[in-house]
């Protein structure tokens, strides 16, 4: 397993998925799984899933920058993401920067234990 | 013990450290640790701060915009930090992103695992 090229995998299915169908997200997150979204903190995939699906835009476009990633222990890994955030009918994109914990599945995959997201405006 | 608290606490003696005295965060990083800063990746202790005290500034001053923690499992915990840097002489702070996995020492304190560092300015 090469972990760039499952984190580069993770990052593309995570996104290509949040920008056509958010509610598609709710299985890559468990019970246990954090959000910390702009500082609000939310835990369990169908609370996550449920603020994620109320984000107040419809259509969005996440365009990825840098990729970095590292093992984190215990068979996790760790994805650092940079990118921007196009929203439909905005004319200028919002910078952000998030954060993923994957953790193993006995299946073989990966799910989400922590993700952290803030826009890098502020 | 407060999450949030030791966070801050960690973040303030990161960044204060950092500005000071570079040198003197060997103690925070072990051999297992890793660093990836601006995509290049660099292991051990010995290696990070090599690495760090080389920058190609002297003094430099961290501004922390927002810290968001959360627990990782096996005792650890995630900092994610957004902030700016001003170099002396430079007349903008760049933006960055600052990942940290913290995990605990048998000694009750934290050590860094897991450090990605990002410019926001790309």
């Amino acid at each position: 397993m090469d972990p760039d090229a499952v984190a580069k995998a993770f990052v593309e299915h995570y996104y290509s998925t949040f920008d056509a169908n958010r509610a598609g997200l709710a299985n890559l997150y468990q019970e246990g799984s954090m959000l910390t979204f702009e500082g609000q903190k939310i835990q369990g995939s169908q609370s996550i899933v449920a603020k994620l699906t109320s984000l107040p835009f419809q259509q969005c476009k996440h365009n990825i920058t840098t990729v970095d990633c590292q093992p984190s222990g215990s068979g996790g890994m760790l994805v650092f993401v940079s990118g921007n955030l196009q929203l439909a009918g905005e004319q200028h994109a919002l910078k952000f920067s998030q954060m993923f914990h994957l953790m193993p599945t006995p299946q073989g995959s990966f799910y989400v234990l922590n993700d952290i997201f803030r826009l890098n405006d502020a």
